[in-house]
């Protein structure tokens, strides 16, 4: 048994996708969840400043005494995470791994395709992962830079969505991919869409769901005791900047409600 | 007769049309740019987010020994302009005051229409400049957040583009106006999705020409003498990210070509 908290960073909202799974698969477990929002994106910088600032995101959760850091961003999974694992006496777990550990089990073709910001298609970090576990696998990934911004306007279901989507996918169809990673944690927010352009023979991967997945195998024999009789988990949130956007998004995603959320800075002077 | 640069400040790339519109109206001016692509963008933060990072940019143009500082980003100028005067002994120019001024001047039926990223139309800064000038004009203001995304994207001119315009300007058609203010420095590379979608009797001011002019009179003494024969005059980009992007969305924007460029650090620790 382990009380201590499991700690969730992301760039933004959209790790709200993660946490929402975690939470679902895991509801006894304390969980903290960090959004740099006076910072986002993190899929159009360098990876030098992303991995800048996810040392100084790391530091914050450290300081909460956390069991696990869960990189819940992409962008960050694919420049960061081996700075974060060496600067981290507990496991960090990226989004990037499960995801496609989960599109190479779910494959038939092995043609998969990935799909993510512009930082995280041009790392390669996924293309790498599914190589790794399948050498023969042909990757086709493709940036979609417009999903995010779409997700947060809310503009999940109309006409710009979907000719967007069409024009995105469009060469991910034309290879014939039979399984597509949704390689940024917004995207689980466009899935109908996504799953309509593609069609019905596609299965999505949500990395989302492949990290919950893994933390719980990983958790095995130091899970949280269950809170008190009439309690739930501790669950706070911490954001970098003004927390009325973010909780309009977070309502959206998560359903949530009456959470621990407080105004942080990062900016170690 | 002043030697000293120009600066002009933006959270990224759009400010460049402004940059455009100034080296267009003051050719022999030297000038320098800084563009926060770290950080960008700015519209969707909060205010006092955008107020610290606007005072590191403003210290960092001081220090090029600047004659005069132009803010070309709404955000900014919406939210800071008063702290930047604050800490400055040079003048300050921000976007919407000059915006504002054209759009007074051109209205007929005094309904003015002002677009502008959330920050901006949250801050009501068109709104107050408008009414200091005339106090009956009526002012109908809406957020476009999608409009940056598409104009970084190359977006200008497709059916994405064009059905974005139709859902963000339809109520703007509807309360008539006969004057829009392209209130984010982007928007001029929409400009033509804008127009045809706003119709013939409209007319679009954009801030970077009316910042232009109003530079051009607050220099009348202070010109910088032209360059030796031969020689342009100087101008210096800086930018707090990977120039690689920032150099692409340029050369759509600009035109630009063999300028000196630089990547530097807002941080101050």
């Amino acid at each position: 048994m382990n009380p201590r908290p499991i700690g969730v960073f992301d760039s933004g909202v959209g790790g709200l996708t993660v946490f929402r799974e975690l939470e679902q698969a895991l509801p006894d477990e304390p969980m903290i969840y960090l959004g740099d929002t006076a910072r986002v994106p993190y899929g159009t910088r360098s990876p030098s400043t992303v991995q800048r600032y996810s040392l100084e995101a790391q530091r914050f959760l450290q300081r909460h005494e956390i069991k696990l850091l869960v990189v819940a961003c992409n962008s960050a999974s694919s420049v960061a995470l081996e700075a974060l694992e060496q600067k981290s006496d507990v496991p960090v777990i990226g989004v990037i791994e499960p995801g496609a550990h989960r599109a190479v089990e779910r494959t038939r073709s092995g043609v998969i395709g990935v799909i993510g910001t512009r930082a995280t298609v041009a790392s390669g970090a996924y293309v790498r992962a599914i190589h790794d576990r399948r050498a023969d696998a042909r990757v086709e990934s493709h940036a979609c830079p417009l999903f995010v911004p779409l997700a947060e306007e809310g503009w999940t279901d109309n006409a710009v969505a979907r000719e967007t989507a069409e024009i995105y996918l469009q060469r991910l169809r034309e290879a014939d991919v039979d399984t597509l990673v949704l390689g940024c944690t917004h995207y689980p927010l466009l899935r109908e869409v996504i799953g309509a352009t593609m069609g019905d023979g596609v299965e999505l991967v949500d990395s989302a769901e492949a990290v919950a997945d893994e933390v719980s195998h990983l958790l095995k024999d130091q899970a949280a005791p269950p809170p008190p009789a009439g309690q739930s988990a501790r669950r706070e949130l911490y954001i970098t900047d003004d927390p009325a956007p973010f909780l309009r998004m977070a309502e959206r995603i998560l359903g949530l409600e009456a959470t621990h959320i407080e105004q942080v800075s990062l900016d170690e002077h």
